[in-house]
Formats: structure tokens, C-alpha cells, sequence
């Protein structure tokens, strides 16, 4: 049978490739933690080299020789030659490395590095026109961005809509024809609830949350939380950003970053276990097949439910606060030692419309991201005016969420996303919520146990679950396939609904209403 | 006249492989601040493969091509085309260029990524033996090292030692020979020097300098002499580091590094600002010659006169701390409220043979880089045995200095070069001394009342002469055409002699003896 052992030679030639996006991601990670201002435009410059670089060597004939020897580089299926197998692993690295290949293919070094230089300088920029709340000032970048995408989704193909071209690069497989049904079925489930929930005669009051906290221990508080889930500290950092995030640049250096704000006790606290959950992801991945793709996430959507399933179905849970609140308490003494558990567990997870998504409760967040898939699906399609954002989003935050931002930052400058060129990116985030409970649902199956163990701490019985399940895999199953080993089915919204319905139902107390 | 537009596709070349350069420079600063241990594997061959692509690119087909358009490639002599000449800067362009192309031809690109790799990882494992004081852990990477830069010299070629061959990688024209009789003609000098210091009934008590001192108030204030240098924090950082070193990743973004120590106040405020003097040269460099060798520092020697001279000149004259020292004083009351202006300028000049080179003072500091200087030749010709070197070291040091250390962090650990390779480096330390005092001496002639101005806190004339006398014209000059250009002669150690005999003979009162 033949195996990774036959394929050594493009093996080396990707594990080359890697090291160059590596060293991009060094310096992406550097440009967002401590950059200096003056050194962007050389930096957008120097990022978009090694891209182009990168890029000219996955198309180059030196790799096509390579993988040309073993597919046929038209279709990507395997050639007939001695009649000899591939084992599993194999045939999985020659599909996904086909994908890379041939979606490179089709996009110009040129255009590569325009998009990666244009990128960059739009997300400095977008980072100063954030702080200044002046939309104005990012929409010359956007207008750039927006139009490089459009032109990116021409190059690539695409099926339908322009948009699913950009869609399949993050979540491999997903449409906007199979993304609309699902957040349809997540409306009419969700905006009842939310009604209900708002018809509640249970008030939470959360003020407490937004007293002063010392900054310093806000941190050292996630850092001990980041220890507790099992992220690796001499493989990893802690770090503060304008946006927190997660890169990786090998399993042995992941890196996660927050933010932190005095007043604002859970923006820290639920970044650091949110990222912390990409983080072990990213840290799970086997280092043997580094610069592979078995060595790399299987797709956003999947990365993004390891950081929900941690920041939510553990992080606001009772058992994880069973062991973790005494902690906090202790070390927030004076702001928390009126305010018991339940109480904590209640504002942690009360459900109130709010401006900014990242700090959106588990219900409204899915009604966040819906707002953002239909702007940017219009965007794209050219149906929407790209002037006109702001008051597109407070037409719909209003139709949405009943509310309106004041200002451009708690608007449509509240995402780095856009900037970034990353558009088709926002609905792994719902796809990451429901992958979440899905898997976390399996895992409480499986270790009946799990919540005991978390109540008393123990979280690296979860984190080995995962890592076993999930993580150590890569890129050998699809998104699809992954979901239904795991979990013996395919994506599927009913686990995530029945949770947010048993768990504001019992918060608000629905039933007796 | 052909100017550089005539080289413009030239350019355009060098400068993408001047990016690859400085984002290679990016991953070694992040591996000596912030990089998580464990990542130091992986770093060292994203590094290793960012120089091979910069080296493969600098000898390609496609450079040679340009570069043979004007030049022989065998002797870097303009080709005798149409008659028309070259202007000054693509004329020193095009010499400069060709040091550069023919030395990287001599070597392998597998051979590059050999060495880079090596010392990554030698580097990273010094800091860990410096720490143990073991130096047997570090050894086996010494020996790597070592020969890699034997055959480094070997394939660069030399004419009489092979030490000369790495010599002239940092120091353009620098020979052993060359070299020798400046060191016995300081050490004639100095030798006697330190014994009459020695013998002086001048006795300066220094202990109160290794009280405790707060480490952030120790930052701030380093961070405070380097705005007053007119060091641009919008376009630098500073940070800590093992070492204390300058990067520059473009003039718009040059970071130095430093070290606090609590006991040891002269150690953070002496290497920022002589580091700040590296990242003035740094962020002095013509930001329009990127990529070129007219955007890049001419020689080490010539980097390293720039720190001393703000570290020695200035950072050790009365005239700036008739203004810092006030300043100094109240950040820290309680430590110098009973040292007055005349007891620090003495204790910070105090001459006392002691074990660490970057701690010494000016006199016994090449005394240091003898005894380097002598080694590493040794060590390179293969006279010396690697494993014997912490006796050679000691006694070397017995000889020169009168002292030995008692641990191998303190001694032959305490250097970060040879895990780096940069064997031929440690001269130019001396030679940077010497041309330091001869271009202060020059700036003290051409501006008479430039004493005054540092003693009114105002270091930017001293700042904008060096930048336009030295920093914005890159490599446009020899360093020996440059030193003649400024000073009118070429290097001279007799400014220096005669700085440092006046200086400890009034502190020392020596003409009193």
C-alpha cells in the first residue's frame, strides 16, 4: 500500500511552503501585538513578498511535477498506475493538497500579493478609523478590499452566487443555498425565545460587572484559566491585541491574545477561554505532520467550536464556576464578595440585545452573524453600496436586535473581518456555535462523568477528548465526515436549539410564564 | 550621466530580497523577546528557509542577469558600454552590490541553510548553558558551529589566515594584519595606563550603584534618555531581551533591546543608550534606498562607533548628566539623594578590571576584545581546542586583566557571538571605540558649543550631524573613504588614546602621582 513514505518529496516541498506562511504569520501576529505604528506600510510590503513567494511555489512546476506524478492535476483524482492503494493518509493529503493547489492555480502571484499588501493596509487603517469612530476615513480601504474580492471570486469559479467562491475557502463544502435554510430554522427558533425571554418578568442585574477591575489580575485570572484547559505556556503566549485572536506558526508556538478593559470583568475573562479554546486546538495539531495539511485545522467552522464549546458550553456553565468562582471571588474580593455563584451564573449568561458581537450573549450572537452574512453577501453581489454600510447596519440591527449604534466603532467598525478581506468568514462563527454543542453533547455522552470533573477543575479530561476526537486529525476527514465520526451525524442545528431553550428556559423560567 | 532609474529592474529585485531579509530579522527578534520556548525548533528553520530563498534569490539567473547587463561578474567592473558614465550613488550601487552577489556565490544555498539553522539553534541553546553556567552543554554546538564557519571561509576564499575571510564580512578590507598592530599599539598604551590607575590613591566607591533600584523606574528612564537622542518610538520599540541588541526591519521600524537588573543600575542605562546610538544610525538610514546597499549601515565598526560614542562620549561625560543627573536623582531620592553630579560622573567611570565585557569600562574594554580577538583566530586556524576554552579563557584573562571567573556565564558563556556564528565580529567592537572618539572629536570641532547643548538636554544637534555625516549615506562610502570624509583621515587611534589618558588622568589624578 502506498504511503506518506511515497509522497516524502512533496512533502518537503510543502513543508518549505509552510515555513514561508509561518514566517507571514510572525509577522501578522507582530503587526497586531507590538508593532510600531510607523512600520505598516513597509510591513504590508513585506508580508505580501512572503505570500507571493508562498504562492509561487505551491503553482510552480516544481510542484506540479511533484503532485502530477500521483493525480491528475486537472480533476484531482488519483492516476491508475501499478494498481497499488493509497492508505488513508495518504489519500486524504493528495485530495486536500489538490485543493490548495488547484485554488492557488487559479489566482495570480500578482494578484496574491496585491490582495495581501492591500489587506494589511486596510486593517491599520480600519484599526485607527475604529478608535475615531470615522467610517469615512475606512472607505477608501473597503472599496479596495471589497472590489480585490470580487475579483478573487471571479478567478476562483463558483457555483450560484459569487459569494459561495469565498464561503468554500473557509468552510470547505458550504454554500449560500445550504447556509440560508439553516439560519432560517435558527430565526424561528431563536426570535421567540428572545421575545419570551424579554417578556420575563426574571431581571438580572449585571452592573457588578463593569465596576473597576485591576487590570493586572484580570489577566493573570485568564492566564491561570488558559493553564486549567491545558494550553501550553512553553508552546504558547499570552499576549493583548485591539481584536483577540489566535495564530499558530507550528504546534510547539500557538499564540493567543485579548484585551483587557477596567471596566469590563468578562471581555477578558471570556476572550481568554474563547481563544484559549482555538489555542488547543491549534497546539493539538500533530507537529509530525507539520507544513501538511494533516497537519492543519479542517476548516473555520471547526476551529471555531473548540473556542465556543470552551468560552460557552463550559465557560458558562455551573459546573465550570462550581470550581472557578471561589477563585475569582478571591481575587476580586472586594467588587464580588457580595455576590454568590448562581448570581454570577445568572449575569454571565443573561440575555440582553447589545451592540457588539463579540460580547453578545449565546442567543443574540447567531443574530449578529446573520446581519453580517446578508450585508456581505450583498456586498459582494454589488447590491449594496458600500457608503451606505452604516446606515444599512443600523437598519438592521434595529429590524434585528431592536437596537442602533451611535457610533461607527459599536457599528460596522466593530470587526476586524472586513479589513482583513476576510469575507465569507462570519457564518463559520454560527457554524462554530452549533458544531459546538453538538460535539459537547457527544462528550458528555461518552464521559457521563465530564461535568463532575470540570466542577472539580479537572478540564484536561475534556481537552484530551477533544484532542483525541478532533484536533490530532487535521485535515484528514472533511468537515462533514469529521462531524459524523464524532458525533455520528451531520451538522445539525437541534442539539444547539434544545440547549439555549433548556438553558434560558430554566434562567428565565419560561415554563412558568 | 546613468543614475539609478538606469538600475530601477535591479532594484526592484534586491529589494524583494531585502524583504525576505527583514522579515527573517522579524522571527530573530521575536526568538530572542517573546518566542515561547518550546517554538525554537521550528523558528530556526523558518528562518533557515527565509535566507536560503534570499540567498537563492540574490545568486539566481534572473539577478545575475540584471547585474551582468553592467557589470563583469567575475570582477565587478562596469562594462565598458556606451561611454556614458555612472553618477556617484549607482556607481557605489553597483560595487556595493557586487560585494554582496559575488560573496553569496561562493556559497551553497544548502549550505546558507545549514549555517542559519545551526546557529539557531546553537543561539538557543548558549542562552540555556549561560544560564546553567555549563558550558560542556554547549559545546557540541560550538563545534557545529565552528566548523560551519571554517568552511564558510574556506568556500569565501582569504589570502593569508582564514580568520580574514570572516573578518571582512563585517568589517569591508579588515586583515589580521591590518588589525594586529592597532591592538599592540593600544595595548602598549593602555597597559601602562591601567597599572598607573591601579596604583593611584584615588579610590571610587562604587557600591551604591548596585542598590536596589525599581526595574520599571529603571525602563522608564532609559526609555527617557532615548527620546531625548531623538530615538522615534513611532518608528521603534524597546524591549527586553538575555542580550541586549538592535534590529531594524526598515527605518521605519528599528527595535533595541535591553536588560534591568535590579542590583545594577549602570546596566539598563548604559545599554539603552547604546543601543539607542545603533537604532539612531538605524532610523538615519535613507528610507528611500530600502532594499539597497546605499539603505544599509556601511560596516559593524562603523554601527558600533555610533553606540559607543552616545554610550562613552556622551552617556559617560559631565555635560550629560549636568542635565540628566537631576533628573536621574529624583526618580530615584531615596538611592542618590547623597551623591552629588561629581560622585556619579566618577563611579560611572571608574576603571576596575572586571569579568563581563559589555560592563566594562573604556580602558579595559578592548583588553576584552584582545583576548576575544585572539581566541576566536585560534579557534577558526584550529590552534585552539573548543573544549579547553574555558582555561584559555581564564587564562587570558589572568593575563589581560588580572581576573578569572569563577563561573562560565561570567566568562566564555557570556557572549552571545560565537553561538551566532559571528566569529570576526568582536574587532570591530575595538575599531567602533576608536572611530567613535574620532568622529565625537570632529563634531566637537565643527560645532564648538556642542557640550553645551548636551548639557542643556539638547541631543538632537548631536543626533542630526551624525545623521548627516554618517547615517543617510548607507554604504555609499567605504567605511575608510567615510572616516576620511568626515574627519578628514582615515582610522586613527590617537584621538582615543588621548581621550581616554586625559580623561582617567584628571578623574584618576595621574599627572599628581
Amino acid at each position: 500500500m502506498k504511503s506518506l513514505k511515497t509522497v516524502e518529496p512533496l512533502l518537503n516541498r510543502l513543508l518549505d511552503i509552510q515555513r514561508i506562511n509561518s514566517a507571514a504569520s510572525v509577522l501578522s501576529w507582530d503587526q497586531e501585538t507590538y508593532m510600531p505604528a510607523g512600520g505598516g506600510t513597509a510591513r504590508a510590503e513585506q508580508i505580501a513578498t512572503l505570500q507571493g513567494i508562498a504562492h509561487r511555489h505551491l503553482v510552480s512546476s516544481d510542484t506540479e511535477r511533484l503532485l502530477g506524478t500521483w493525480l491528475d492535476l486537472q480533476t484531482g483524482l488519483p492516476l491508475e498506475q501499478d494498481g497499488e492503494l493509497w492508505d488513508e493518509s495518504s489519500h486524504s493529503l493528495l485530495r486536500e493538497v489538490w485543493r490548495d493547489y488547484s485554488r492557488a492555480k487559479k489566482l495570480p502571484s500578482e494578484f496574491v500579493m496585491r490582495l495581501s499588501r492591500e489587506c494589511s493596509l486596510a486593517q491599520q487603517v480600519w484599526a485607527e478609523a475604529r478608535t475615531q469612530n470615522n467610517f469615512k476615513s475606512f472607505l477608501p480601504n473597503l472599496r479596495m478590499v471589497l472590489s480585490l474580492k470580487r475579483e478573487e471570486a471571479q478567478y476562483l469559479g463558483f457555483e450560484g452566487t459569487s459569494y459561495n467562491a469565498l464561503l468554500d475557502v473557509y468552510e470547505p463544502g458550504s454554500t449560500v443555498d445550504g447556509l440560508r435554510p439553516l439560519f432560517a430554522q435558527l430565526k424561528a427558533r431563536l426570535v421567540p425565545l428572545l421575545k419570551r425571554i424579554q417578556q420575563s418578568s426574571v431581571q438580572i442585574d449585571d452592573t457588578f460587572l463593569y465596576h473597576a477591575y485591576d487590570q493586572a489580575r484580570q489577566l493573570e485570572f485568564g492566564r491561570l484559566v488558559l493553564i486549567a484547559m491545558g494550553y501550553d505556556f512553553e508552546k504558547g503566549r499570552l499576549d493583548l491585541s485591539a481584536h483577540p485572536f489566535t495564530t499558530s506558526f507550528h504546534p510547539t508556538d500557538v499564540r493567543v491574545t485579548t484585551r483587557v478593559y477596567e471596566h469590563d470583568l468578562p471581555s477578558c475573562l471570556f476572550s481568554c477561554i474563547h481563544e484559549g479554546g482555538h489555542g488547543l486546538y491549534d497546539q493539538g495539531l500533530d507537529p509530525t505532520h507539520y507544513g501538511t495539511p494533516l497537519g492543519e485545522a479542517v476548516s473555520l467552522g471547526i476551529h471555531e467550536s473548540q473556542s465556543r464549546l470552551w468560552e460557552n458550553c463550559v465557560g458558562r456553565s455551573r459546573a465550570f464556576w462550581r470550581f472557578f468562582y471561589p477563585i475569582l471571588q478571591a481575587t476580586f474580593h472586594h467588587q464580588l464578595r457580595a455576590v454568590d455563584m448562581e448570581q454570577f451564573y445568572a449575569v454571565i449568561n443573561r440575555v440582553k440585545p447589545s451592540l457588539i458581537r463579540v460580547e453578545a450573549d449565546e442567543l443574540t450572537y447567531n443574530l449578529h452573524i446573520m446581519l453580517r452574512f446578508e450585508i456581505e453577501q450583498d456586498l459582494i453581489e454589488g447590491k449594496a453600496n458600500p457608503e451606505e454600510l452604516p446606515d444599512i447596519w443600523s437598519h438592521k440591527m434595529k429590524e434585528y436586535l431592536g437596537i442602533v449604534p451611535s457610533l461607527d466603532g459599536d457599528g460596522v467598525l466593530q470587526d476586524v473581518h472586513w479589513s482583513m478581506g476576510a469575507f465569507g468568514y462570519f457564518p463559520t462563527y454560527t457554524l462554530g456555535n452549533l458544531y459546538a454543542v453538538q460535539f459537547y453533547e457527544q462528550a458528555k455522552h461518552e464521559i457521563p462523568h465530564i461535568e463532575e470533573e470540570i466542577a472539580a477543575g479537572q478540564l484536561m479530561v475534556l481537552r484530551r477528548w477533544l484532542g483525541h476526537k478532533i484536533h490530532r486529525w487535521g485535515r484528514m476527514f472533511t468537515p462533514d465526515h469529521l462531524a459524523q465520526r464524532v458525533t455520528g451525524v451531520s451538522l445539525n442545528p437541534e442539539p444547539f436549539l434544545r440547549y439555549i431553550e433548556r438553558k434560558y428556559g430554566e434562567l428565565y423560567q419560561l415554563d412558568k410564564a
